[in-house]
């Protein structure tokens, strides 16, 4: 592996993200009405919004932001929900494709979509590519803990890692903890069956073994359990596809049996009706603090340009909520921070990362 | 592998169960609190007390219902919590190997303890033996869900689990099920990253494609995913200990992250406050319903007799509920049910079977 002296920023692209505006339940109004919001938020982003130009150039007609701060490009065809990643491959002139293209091309620094999760990734790793010093793209998304926000990846970009992956997941793990958390020294735990040393397969403990000797010093906190996750003990969560994607999956469902548990208890009876309506400031500040759409925009790093998937189902505050994670990446140089961290890693241990390639 | 055709119900032991009288955060009186409920609530069981014969003697003069259905067995050691499990296994005099001991002889058809979980897995593995029939013991436990109860397997005695294992996994989790849940019909469900047939690694399609076209017919439902365990859409998940571990401590520590923000929303303000007292009813009985007590209790199932661990920290309520699991698992013939089901499997799919011994 090498990291080429000379690789500085790119050439500033013209358009910050490209907009897939087709993608998601409620598209294009619930996109545009994102776009609305996050024109707000970053006055200074420049918007590729990839459509039908007819419908499009209608919703801009009544928001005035989101018309200032986009430019238009028209796709004929969207790639439906349910399509395979292997056809969503050949449709040529899909709102998503076009997008993605623009990324590929440089024109823009990455890519927000609402659409069919497996199609973007598949497209994105085919087109945008993966990045030189990376063996394989992974799936990152951010959650809430008891000690504040936390990272986690992968979350089923690769069922199946090997150490080398693992390491890289670190690296890429630590970037977007600096970039979109805002964090200086983010604390990474490696998700393991027990804190111990010993535990584990060979796998996450020869992982351990390179983090632990020279890369991260004592921001890598070792091991770290399932429960660790929500209790925020470390700021970034390392693990392989298969057990994040069940990790984040289980959490999600334990909460939301909790938060239907709870509805039944607050309507079981007229006085529990009464304390709900009393209570009821400090419960909304917690169900605000646990807003799903605070934590939209799954992240798919490792690749030549920032791509972002949004929750298909979401609002327009959601989304504006991906849009911000996918301009955080932009504005504070996601890529960059991976290189640093990889040379970081080639000094540190040269024979792991020189092995698989 | 073979099953011999004369297998059948073993010899009725002397005891139902011998119980490690010393093992726990709090032994052993709260081990003495739990007999007492659970000689109640079994009063044909016959239990062999282990541990220090002087102590045992006089908690037992103030426990009547315990004194009668238990007999005492002197062991002058007891293994700590942080001792190895290669360092418990040398301690001859230790009232947990004392207890398994016993199970081995074939006095006891089972054993509870709320020792140390790494020294009662490799004691029970090594004294008592793997069934003949299966490859690897797994640990396997109950949990709550939206859809009633749900027993999930492996929860982490094995880190890397091949298709056959999880093949076994299913039959003994459908046994389990049967014994402990009542269950005439258990569904199960393999644990996947999705619930597509293409999903996953090469492992859990293989598991599926046995499960799937022989053994339980309709009762196996596929691959389920992280937020089906606390749905309840199936009775028993499968999935490797790694994934399994980590699953169960998520969602362990997603509930634990709700119930301390809901501490903190009920005593934020005064109107917070009487909001809780006059929701009170419904929010103990939905507390009663997730009460970890009422779960506690794993099993590692797979060996040549019922070996329950009950949580060290427990107290005499949820140490009785241990009892009740492994109770129901000796009066339900646990160990029968699981040499059927390994007869239907072995007919149904020789090939995996017969595979890696």
């Amino acid at each position: 592996m090498t990291v080429p002296d000379d690789a500085g920023p790119p050439a500033s692209p013209a358009f910050s993200l490209a907009v897939d505006a087709m993608g998601g339940d409620h598209a294009p109004d619930v996109v545009l009405d994102g776009l609305e919001l996050a024109a707000e938020r970053h006055p200074h982003a420049r918007f590729l919004l990839v459509g039908d130009e007819a419908r499009l150039g209608a919703l801009l007609a009544r928001r005035k932001r989101a018309a200032k701060a986009c430019s238009v490009r028209h796709a004929p065809e969207a790639i439906s929900g349910d399509m395979k990643p292997t056809a969503a491959l050949r449709v040529r002139g899909s709102s998503m494709r076009v997008a993605i293209d623009a990324v590929a091309a440089g024109e823009a620094a990455g890519i927000v979509s609402a659409g069919n999760t497996g199609a973007l990734m598949a497209l994105a790793k085919i087109v945008v590519k993966t990045l030189p010093e990376i063996d394989r793209p992974a799936l990152a998304a951010i959650g809430p803990s008891a000690r504040g926000d936390v990272v986690m990846l992968d979350l089923g970009a690769n069922v199946q890692c090997d150490a080398r992956n693992l390491v890289e997941f670190a690296v890429m793990g630590d970037a977007f903890a600096r970039s979109v958390l805002g964090l200086t020294k983010p604390t990474i735990g490696l998700l393991n069956v027990g804190s111990e040393e010993l535990k584990g397969d060979e796998r996450v403990r020869q992982a351990a073994d390179t983090l632990r000797d020279s890369l991260f010093g004592e921001n890598f906190r070792g091991f770290v359990e399932g429960h660790d996750i929500a209790a925020g003990t470390v700021d970034v969560i390392v693990t392989d596809g298969f057990t994040g994607n069940v990790a984040l999956k289980t959490g999600e469902g334990a909460l939301k049996l909790m938060r239907d548990l709870l509805r039944q208890v607050f309507t079981s009876s007229i006085p529990a009706r009464v304390g709900y309506l009393l209570a009821r400031p400090a419960l909304d500040r917690l169900r605000e603090w646990m807003d799903p759409r605070r934590y939209n925009g799954a992240v798919l790093i490792g690749l030549n340009g920032v791509v972002v998937k949004s929750h298909g189902g979401t609002d327009a505050l959601g989304f504006a909520h991906a849009v911000d994670v996918a301009m955080d990446m932009v504005t504070h140089r996601f890529n960059e921070r991976i290189r640093e961290g990889l040379v970081r890693l080639s000094q540190a241990a040269p024979r792991l990362t020189d092995a698989p390639g």
